[in-house]
């Protein structure tokens, strides 16, 4: 058995970006082939913890090797706990799975959870490890675009109930995220451009400059050359400066939910059925949605929307809802999940809206009979 | 209809303990007939929001009319869900049951729970009330004396799992404690001498004043004379001071697990069944074996253990481990639960222990073979 000797010393190209929230900051560390780090690393930030590896089948197979033996290599006592893949895990039922599972490990409350995989299991893994002996500290391994640019950034996890999506978690910040971008060539093309809408996404809300380097660097994102180690790093250094400055989404951090209230609306339509939807699409539709909607109630020029599909498009990603296989939702169906969602307040809806390219705001005050007839327009 | 007059007022015999917890921080009302100052309390403090009032059956019957009249008089829009009574209600199964009725109630971030019931319920409603939308506020309106002086004070919350007690669970600090006395008046005898095992806790760690004066008192708190809101308001002082130094546990509030190792140990192996033992009596019996433990290692006089076992059999506590009915355990098996237990780091035990009484400390760097040889004798 040889290791890589990348193992012992972080490779010079990779970058980090440090996500400062007082006692609980720590850093994301991103460059290609990172994976053989991460036993170093634990060792050096945790000397004598004990890791639970928490994952799904799919990633397993593919990543979990490298990551058991560089944590093994460094002498960390681990334990792998290996989940169905898909959305459906992100459950109650996936949830008690997963703290039985690590209960059974008898590890301690100093010891650490480590998620290997894409969002659910981050989202997962994370608040088991904030539930357990109320609190253990946990480490994100991202292996998806989507993971490595949003979910494993900022704390947020949690699970899907039948009334929606992520309504059960809490705030739980990883000790350490590592996103190895080599790991995304063997990401499926379709959800690898899922994960781009949330890239975009950091475009759209404030930075046009960045969205106007996508529409000029997007093929080599998705080639693997130096510009996706350049997107991810923005998009983590975007969602850090946000979290930084609103950890629990007092205010500015709902900034990251443009196009998230239209696209879980239309992930619950779909009943999370990955076939017909996945999460990043949705949030490509809800940003289209965000932006003619803001253009509707003369907020933003409609050519500002057009600029917004034609991107979209180009990396294969669906802009509109009949975009989206099977059954075509009612507006009532789609006004039902959004009014379960968690931003609404005293009856008001809060949406993202946007003043131009990269000029989006949080609206708080929007009125749903406003959303129900636009919806009403979009599905007729 | 009519409503006590006291509804709009507080009475003046009322106490208040401030639990300073910097933005966290609430205050614990104890008195006669307080429930009917929720609403206008409620009112006062959370004006506009609504309440998700999680009871059981048995204290729904006694206590959920004056609780729900209170809050409606005072505008308060309520929901009711009614939970099985029993610690199998503190399981994965009642949190599922429970988020999914507080989110079928359409209840908003800013909302809040209020948790009527004993220390299940408390536990069990401050988890959920953690987790919905990432953490709503709540209430502790605790009824048994248990919950009144331990459970529904300093945040801990959570759910038993197949490998031991509160293994699931978060801090969650609620936004205000309303302590009814005269509710206790409708506790079976066996469960005010359970609570009252916490109560003589407090005396036992740092306060043998407080120890003496119940020697002295005890039957008039049973009785429900003045002595009762006495006793809570120093329990409920005495803890409060002990979580404004130590919120999330890291020294010296491990003191309040006085007799709790063992105790859980003990509830362990009677499977939860309240039939056998209570939480209230687990402790009991453990703190007697905690003055012994420290006895056998030379740090305590036993004249000590006498004088505990003394005061807590004059007041109809179980204070050996031959007292719990059914199958006797083995050495062996309390071991597991005690390794199992939340509080063991490195492969040692931490115990707290005693230099004589009301001088607790916490003692981490317990060997596990000598508690075993200690149990082995308690059990031949």
């Amino acid at each position: 058995m040889s290791l890589p000797h990348a193992s012992s010393s972080l490779p010079d190209a990779s970058r980090l970006v440090h996500v400062d929230l007082g006692e609980r900051s720590y850093d994301i560390h991103i460059g290609r082939n990172l994976l053989g780090n991460l036993g170093p690393l634990f060792a050096k930030m945790f000397g004598g913890a004990k890791a639970a590896i928490i994952t799904d089948k799919t990633v397993a197979g593919l990543h979990l090797d490298a990551v058991q033996k560089s944590l093994e290599a460094s002498g960390v006592e681990t334990h792998v706990i290996v989940l169905e893949a898909g959305e459906k895990t992100k459950s109650y039922e996936g949830l008690t799975k997963a703290c039985d599972a690590v209960l059974d490990t008898r590890l301690e409350r100093g010891d650490l959870v480590v998620a290997l995989g894409g969002g659910v299991i981050g989202d997962l893994a994370g608040f088991v490890a904030g539930i357990i002996r109320r609190g253990m500290r946990f480490i994100q391994v991202p292996t998806t675009l989507l993971s490595q640019v949003d979910s494993s950034v900022g704390g947020k996890t949690g699970i899907n109930s039948g009334h929606g999506k992520n309504l059960i978690g809490l705030f739980h910040q990883p000790s350490l995220v590592l996103a190895d971008s080599a790991v995304l060539d063997t990401l499926p093309r379709r959800d690898f451009a899922a994960g781009y809408a949330e890239v975009a996404k950091y475009g759209l809300i404030n930075d046009p400059g960045f969205f106007a380097w996508l529409e000029a660097n997007w093929q080599e994102v998705f080639a693997g050359g130096p510009a996706r180690e350049e997107a991810i790093a923005r998009s983590c250094q975007a969602k850090a400066d946000v979290v930084a400055a609103d950890e629990r989404e007092a205010g500015q951090r709902a900034l990251l939910n443009l196009g998230h209230t239209f696209g879980h609306a239309l992930e619950g339509m779909a009943h999370y059925d990955a076939e017909r939807l996945v999460h990043g699409e949705g949030v490509a539709i809800g940003m289209v949605l965000a932006h003619e909607f803001s253009a509707r109630l003369g907020l933003c020029d409609p050519s500002v929307t057009d600029r917004v599909i034609a991107h979209l498009e180009a990396v294969g990603l669906p802009t509109h809802i009949g975009a989206i296989a099977g059954e075509k939702p009612t507006s009532d169906l789609l006004m039902d999940f959004i009014a379960q969602d968690k931003k609404v307040s005293r009856g008001n809806l809060t949406f993202i809206l946007t003043r131009g390219l990269g000029q989006s705001f949080v609206e708080k005050g929007v009125d749903p009979s406003e959303v129900k007839s636009f919806l009403e327009e979009k599905l007729a």
